[in-house]
């Protein structure tokens, strides 16, 4: 597995710098998060986005957040701890992978609690070990997943090249690691099996047309831009093998909440015939929700819809601007993790 | 049948004032075309757009190319009056309605070429007569369009009021007169018959987002505006009774090629079993084209995805933009035009 040519943060001590996303692929600029107000703020305004990049942001501004208290000489309070958690918590309501982490570094704080008071420093060390441990584990589970899906498709497909067709962005730039469907489709690009890649521009934020493009140009993985409609016509000319994408939190019932235009594209599948595989780490997985129509959906601002870069497009309309949708297990033909190909 | 509330076009003896749909909701300014060239030129660019209005405006066209001959006294002749016509034709391949207009102006010119010489003004005359009987037609087929439609609902549909989604903007900014789908629509709110209208923004163009909802405000119908894919999400939450979209051509099998993002829907709508209608004067069926696989469609710049208003969205990616998309008649439960409902 080649080193990414992307990365989307990089940890310090005192501070996470996070890629704006916002911004790409026409600038490459970095905001600086120095604790976790300013770390829920990022997540919040999508400066980062993708479901497990979200959770290792979120680990790494729990980290700040106490570093913050102990820099400041302030009390490492248990009260203190769930303020940080909560903060961080309420930044994006649908991925689970958010947490997930938050509970893992909570964890590990309330354990060793009483470090705060004889060894901060030690207990710093800790939570920010704890954060590279998540971090680190994504890239694993990235690498994982790939290897597990493109042997799957080896066994199962039996086309020399395929041709995939991916919605927002599952690259490098959402996760820890080279991905999860995006990953999936990378692996199988460096085993010569990818004739091209149709990227659905993803509306309304362009995840597609401006991340993904622009880490498949990077990588050299020939790619074509579509609105995303165009994803049934693409279908009905037989030009799409298959369709693979991400998922921000999986329910109980193998129903998958991703970014809006899944659920279309799984429809689009059944009815052209096209099989539709989700990939994402276990953390995704929400066994406390039962059903996936019980995942709660984020409603993001009309301004979205209305307006590009701040210019309005159009005026004095409702709108209405939900940011996932929700597919249910009958229509996906595989969910691949680190671990598993559930079918 | 109440009067517009939206006039896209105002015919002068010497020139088409035409309202430039580029810049609708936030600016109305109007574009003035004074001969064949600028005639096409504005429906090339799309400062107005819709099928039965490019023939609208291209009989106009052909009226003020043949009127600068004249006023410039030079010959009309037949291969003069081709060449207004081909310039003219050439603007849009998609809608057949611009050479079906263009054939019937060429029509009274040639037939009437004589006078060119004996009395010229009687053949300006003549021709500007045949643009306006096609305009006005226009306007009576919505009329007959609307009335017929909402007559079949009346008598086929239970439900007190409908909720409604609709694609890109076929109003009165596509039209002569009321407009096709949308003009149905009007007729239904007349009768108290909507409860709303869901607006697919229709990317890339964004004529749902700008021109249906300033048309829908306007007209005081209530409408929600939301991404092109979430059409499946509304259908997902059984909150759409039915499609009701227009068409640019009608082949001989009765497939239906319209603004991309329509297959789209009709393929949601088989899967969640939502009627899907079309509404098209008779001048959009082309028996000439056996399939609808045959009709052309327009590949359009990549412009349209990769900026907008001049400010780029994304950079150095391959782009494939088709303006329209082609939908087989299995998939239509009927066709309403001003004579009658296909089923």
């Amino acid at each position: 597995m080649k080193k990414n040519k992307v990365l989307p943060l990089k940890a310090r001590r005192d501070s996470l710098e996070l890629l704006d996303q916002r911004l790409l692929p026409l600038e490459e600029k970095w905001v600086i998060c120095n604790d976790e107000q300013e770390t829920a703020l990022a997540i919040k305004n999508m400066v980062c986005r993708g479901a497990p990049l979200i959770g290792i942001t979120a680990a790494y501004g729990y980290y700040l957040g106490v570093n913050k208290l102990i820099q400041n000489k302030k009390l490492v309070s248990l009260k203190q701890l769930e303020k940080i958690k909560n903060k961080l918590a309420s930044s994006r309501p649908t991925a689970v992978n958010l947490f997930h982490a938050l509970e893992l570094m909570h964890e590990t704080a309330t354990n060793n609690l009483s470090l705060s008071k004889t060894n901060p420093l030690q207990l710093l060390m800790l939570l920010f070990q704890r954060a590279v441990d998540i971090h680190e584990k994504d890239r694993e589970d990235c690498n994982k997943m790939s290897t597990l899906a493109a042997d799957f498709f080896a066994k199962n497909i039996r086309k020399k090249e395929l041709s995939i067709l991916t919605h927002c962005n599952t690259g490098a730039l959402a996760c820890g690691g080279s991905g999860t469907a995006l990953g999936i489709i990378r692996e199988l690009h460096e085993r010569q099996k990818v004739s091209i890649v149709y990227v659905n521009e993803t509306r309304p934020y362009m995840q597609g047309a401006r991340l993904t493009t622009y880490e498949l140009t990077k990588e050299k993985i020939p790619c074509l831009l579509t609105i995303d409609s165009m994803a049934a016509v693409l279908m009905q000319r037989k030009l799409v093998d298959l369709v693979l994408v991400g998922a921000d939190r999986i329910s109980a019932d193998f129903g998958v909440a991703n970014k809006v235009g899944t659920y279309m594209l799984s429809i689009l599948c059944k009815a052209h015939k096209v099989p539709f595989y989700v990939a994402a780490p276990e953390s995704t997985f929400d066994p406390q929700t039962k059903s996936v129509y019980d995942i709660p959906v984020e409603i993001r601002p009309s301004s979205e819809l209305t307006e590009y870069k701040g210019e309005p497009v159009t005026k004095g309309v409702k709108v209405l601007n939900e940011s996932f949708d929700l597919t249910p297990a009958g229509y996906i033909d595989a969910i691949f993790t680190e671990e598993r190909i559930v079918r």
